[in-house]
């Protein structure tokens, strides 16, 4: 048997943070390699609710059918009326429509938009998973930095004046993963004004925006949109819970075509019973109060880590400080190898991820490491953060 | 704003099956048109058990958390059983993988297997929803006939012998959609034997596979599977809902990484919560008892339709008469339009789908009409049955 894969197939790699949360699965380990949302803040209770209620329903014969391509009714309502009274979201020029998660939001995106040779403007280091959708569309990627303010305009209007290829710019504004940076607001509508000046799309991933416990919001780069060319994309699985594989993405109105032929083409639409379940506890349980509990679990543990890290770690290590999600990043001096540092880590009890998991080459040398504070213990984080700390000063001085 | 769509989306094709299925929302209408399972055989009961069981498990928050791409790891082991068992599947040499639904397994075969210009052989008519899918990879179809038998293999053959461009044969060898036929136990081997000679795949979709209500079981083409060139997949949706969208996948163990990375790319995986019911359905209640009686809904509905339209058509129609699964299909003399005949039927309060919707070029006349028996109610299957039949006397009369 010869039949070869497609060539797009060549291009996908794999996961390098698969690689080490494997690694992770050794009983014992504290673990802040796992890009996991933090238990505490499922609302278990609720689920039970909403889906003995959906199953009780005069309608249950309609919950359980083939559903709307768009997503169930009344989930994309609410959606929308919480998009439009807190960002200012335009739904007379924009719709919404329900995919199975970011994930699948970014391959919805790419499926209609992405064409062999198209290049994509990323942070780097970003989510890597976000590379491999657009590479299985034979996308090129164009890495550009990111700092404390988020992604870097200036090298972003460098690549549009340079290649008239880049179709689209792919960001993550708020509390990034990795990095755990968010982009200000200045900088928020300068990316906007050079997608408009050089006619290109924006694909905004906004998962962990409701997961601020510190300083002001800041409105999505979509609140500036009056042309429709940023597609923003945000998930339940931070908020309700990952497994229910539920997210949503925010496309001008006419897009919704082309989103519900790839969606009909993909899944045809996503589980109806857990659309339910998210849609009651957003709309018959006091969300704001579940949003504000899980805000606080992310900011105590997010301090514990910051402070005990301040503690332990080599003064020449810099942490991204993040003002929500669940993300920080330790930047390291250059002689000290991150993968290296992995699993030296690992061999101390903790497990990290490597600043190569994010990177476009992942085989380039890297010096930072991504913590994931949200699914490990109090306990275990002051316990980890303390393992990472201390290995910073035994690598940067030559002790290990 | 000038972005364009990529190439592919001008391929693909609105459903024709839609614009009727809207057109069924008329209150009052009897509705033959949906490929919708029959609501009495949900398990509604066990549901809210296992839901419940999930939430209350000690595992609770690894069923939330992301979970394994693969699919939750029981459901996965007691599909591999059943189908071991029940059709003697070689799972040494395969694997079996959860997907969201059999669209989405084409889809995830499409973007391992197909590049631009391949070619995919399919019976004609079929399930049009998979021409799309196929389409979005820019792949070309190439139709052969399916009658009473099956799949027409010498059609097959010839295609095969001049056409060096086919990489996969598309089937649905069991209570096809939309004719209801089914391909014998003779043709499955020489269809198998063609792609081994060949060295083409084959895609067996079989989602109808439990329902059979008459007959002895013909195993499926992945049976005769010693090269690992069938790519099987069925459904839960029409054993346990289709609003839990869940389906497999069975490969060889080789592509199984192939599999896994876009599956990660498309949506990570499955939804737990409905996993873990369909595991809990299969393995801790009456499973068996639970697909008779919903054989027997099927084998009772479709009794009804076949003998009332026996009754009323036209003696120059001809019906399919199937042995399995939800739809019949209705074949007039080429004096009647199907599309004409569907409009006409919406008219006197029935709705079918007319042939065009599973052509490849849907715009080519059709003189035939598939009727899904599966959701209607008993009085409600007469009544349409008749109004159907009746019709057809008339439009052939030329009495209206």
């Amino acid at each position: 048997m010869k039949i070869a894969v497609a060539d797009r197939m060549n291009h996908i790699e794999g996961s390098v943070i698969r690689q080490f949360a494997e690694a992770a699965l050794k009983p014992g380990l504290i673990t802040f390699a796992n890009g996991n949302p933090a238990p505490a803040t499922y609302p278990i209770e609720e689920m039970k609710r909403f889906f003995t209620e959906a199953l009780e329903s005069e309608h249950v014969e309609s919950l359980l059918m083939y559903g709307a391509v768009q997503g169930f009714p009344p989930l994309v309502e609410c959606l929308k009326e919480r998009l439009a009274k807190k960002y200012g979201f335009d739904f007379e020029m924009n719709d919404l429509y329900i995919v199975s998660g970011g994930t699948q939001a970014a391959d919805v995106v790419s499926k209609i938009w992405l064409e062999k040779g198209d290049a994509v403007i990323t942070e780097e280091p970003s989510y890597a998973s976000m590379y491999n959708i657009f590479r299985a569309y034979e996308a090129d990627l164009i890495g550009v930095p990111i700092d404390d303010s988020g992604i870097d305009v200036d090298a972003v209007e460098e690549v549009l004046k340079t290649n008239p290829k880049v179709k689209l710019i792919y960001t993550i504004p708020s509390f990034q993963n990795p990095t755990g940076f968010s982009t200000v607001a200045e900088k928020r509508k300068k990316l906007y004004d050079l997608a408009c000046k050089y006619d290109v799309i924006i694909f905004e991933d906004d998962p962990y925006a409701e997961l601020r416990f510190a300083g002001e919001t800041v409105n999505p780069i979509k609140s500036y949109d009056t042309e429709g060319r940023v597609f923003y994309t945000s998930s339940l699985s931070k908020v309700i819970a990952p497994s229910f594989r539920l997210g949503y993405l925010v496309v001008k109105k006419e897009f919704g075509k082309y989103v519900n032929v790839c969606k009909q083409c993909t899944d045809v639409h996503s589980n109806t019973l857990g659309q339910y379940v998210a849609w009651g506890v957003m709309t018959k349980t006091d969300y704001e109060a579940h949003i504000k509990k899980a805000q606080e679990e992310y900011r105590r543990k997010s301090s514990l880590i910051v402070e005990t890290l301040k503690k332990y770690m080599h003064p020449s290590c810099r942490l991204s400080q993040p003002t929500g999600g669940m993300f920080i990043m330790m930047f390291m001096p250059e002689t000290v190898d991150a993968v290296d540092f992995t699993w030296k880590g690992i061999d101390r009890g903790v497990v990290c991820v490597p600043g190569s998991g994010f990177a476009i080459d992942g085989s380039k040398p890297s010096h930072m490491i991504r913590m994931c504070y949200a699914t490990a213990t109090d306990e275990e984080i002051v316990k980890g953060a303390e393992i990472v700390g201390k290995l910073t000063c035994d690598m940067i001085n030559g002790t290990v």
